[in-house]
């Protein structure tokens, strides 16, 4: 790796395994299926704009993000490229959509009304797109207001409606009762719409069944990488690297301790490092005393608490090393999901949280 | 609150408070003692550029950062406020500080070596911080180091040596013993360095002693807000509110489940409502199940797992509240340390990790 001396960290983004990500998606669901390009949070912390970039020249046909900001700034360089908006529809934001040409995912009756207004008003058949919750109680049309609307299409009048969708609970765990039941509830609904498209499956519902492609998937976590059949080996290809730099190292004496709260204390002299990494860096707290980085190829061991900016490695067994030298948080060595497991929680949280404060390097397709 | 209708969130920073903050340290210490700004993590997550700009009109007379990058940011306005970087000098950065007259905090010998050669390469006394370690093992000079360094001084030939510091491990718990077991460390080596200003306080350290302050104190979290006597009331204005948006109101019913993994199950019907909040936001992952929202000053439980974009809470007993209405997760009724504590993290992680999707509103000094 090129050494830039200034620099204390590196974000490294390869967006050539993105786009190999992205046709795989596309190698194992049928020639009519479309694959979206869900790119919310910021594409999972990635940059919004250069997968943006790289997914628009595979021709990706939809996307999707969390809020209208997250659009607006998409629009900045795009005027037609479909763009919906997860996160549904205020009231009053109407206009805003539509002088943007950007969708939003309609989450409720209030939205439909809305929306339907807004296609009256401006005297346009609008594009529309609607989600049906399936279990997840999070957002959506529920059971009752969906049988409410099933019942009665007029709210719809005045919408094109494009394409519907519903969202897997716990499509993660193989086998799960309730995504069989939530694709069962999908497809009754899906029943009522046939000149619609029909959405049901993110990253683990994708590899799970083919019987949940129907026209679209929208897979997240796994065009980021991250693996969408935890229960199996990660058929993506590793989309992040970070890396950061030693600062200093030291030969701690036993019975010294370490860090914040002294919580790690040495039953042996111990040669350290000090790296540039912190819980500001979206280096998890929580990680503390758990995680291990990479010199090398060679795992060290997170010494005591991760501080802000800030952390402490075990590098015994590395006589060589020394500051300025680089260590892997992500890469080869550890992916996303690997270094999530050791603190319990998601890779995802890992991704979206990734700092700022380093410089992002993008491997061009 | 100004209802923006397009925005889901909104954090807003008092810098008001935030200077009356800086005051209050100003107030409890002895008038030959300077006040730093530690700005280091983008001021805590909260715009290092607006807070750099109140405190300098303040006389601020000395700002740290973490790297040499974010010095390199404030320096694009100001040439010559004193700039300090904590994570200390790469091999070969020398010429990038002293171009930019950013001062490296000197961690170890060969830091000071590098400076030292600088120095005498470009014929100029350098200004210059060293950093002493008393207890932390993370960075500075280790007792073996420092020993070496007061027995031969010859080291520091070609430097204006202008500040010595050391860091507090434990100074948040009170009255631990190796905090003032660190001061004396540090008493002892600032007797060889009669002309260098002294500085040790954090924001515990401050409020612990007086015996703390020396020449320059270091508060950073108690800046910001944060509860430096964790033992003891805050005595800290609060900077920092944090306010989203409902996105949807359900209603869920006896059996349902909500959000991934359907990890909460409903007793009986309840009311709830999505809002426009996830772990992309910083709204840690580990806060899933136990934190509260307040909506109008009345506490909301989170339901269920937190996801990417959007937290579910109960509003059972809030039956006026609607789609479009704004909760609070940090601000008057609840502040950093109180979130932090109920996922067992302290408060200075979830400053730090504050969403980056939020329009940033900044209540002026």
């Amino acid at each position: 790796m090129q050494d830039i001396t200034n620099e204390s960290g590196k974000l490294s983004i390869n967006l050539k395994a993105l786009a190999d990500n992205y046709r795989t998606f596309q190698s194992i669901t049928p020639n009519h299926c479309d694959v979206a390009g869900v790119i919310k949070a910021n594409a999972y912390g990635l940059g919004a704009t250069e997968v943006f970039k790289t997914l628009k020249a595979l021709n990706c046909p939809q996307f999707f993000v969390a809020t209208l900001d997250e659009a607006l700034t998409l629009r900045k360089n795009d005027s037609d490229t479909p763009i919906a908006v997860l996160g549904g529809l205020f009231n009053g934001a109407e206009d805003a959509y539509m002088q943007s040409n950007i969708v939003p995912v309609l989450n409720s009756p209030f939205e439909i009304e809305k929306w339907a207004e807004m296609a009256k008003r401006s005297d346009k058949k609008l594009p529309t797109i609607i989600h049906f919750d399936t279990a997840m109680n999070r957002l959506g049309l529920s059971t009752e207001e969906t049988h409410a609307l099933l019942d009665d299409v007029s709210a719809l009048d005045g919408l094109d409606v494009q394409l519907i969708m519903s969202h897997f609970a716990c499509a993660d765990e193989k086998d799960h009762e309730l995504t069989e039941e939530q694709a069962n509830r999908f497809a009754k609904i899906a029943k009522h719409f046939p000149h619609a498209k029909k959405s049901l499956a993110n990253s683990p519902g994708l590899f799970s069944s083919d019987t949940y492609h129907y026209d679209l998937v929208r897979p997240g976590y796994a065009l980021y990488g991250g693996n969408p059949t935890p229960h199996a080996n990660n058929p993506m290809k590793t989309v992040v690297s970070l890396k950061v730099r030693i600062l200093q190292i030291r030969e701690a004496k036993k019975g010294d301790s370490i860090g914040y709260a002294a919580s790690h204390t040495f039953e042996k002299d111990t040669r350290t490092a000090t790296v540039a990494l912190g819980y500001a860096d979206g280096f998890l707290r929580s990680l503390s005393g758990k995680a291990k980085l990479y010199y090398d190829g060679t795992p060290c061991e997170v010494l005591g608490r991760v501080s802000m900016d800030l952390t402490s490695i075990n590098i015994d067994h590395i006589p060589h090393a020394k500051p300025g030298d680089w260590v892997e948080i992500l890469g080869d060595n550890q992916n996303v999901d690997e270094l999530a497991d050791t603190c319990g929680t998601i890779g995802y949280e890992i991704l979206t949280n990734l700092g700022q404060r380093y410089k992002r390097q993008y491997i061009d397709i």
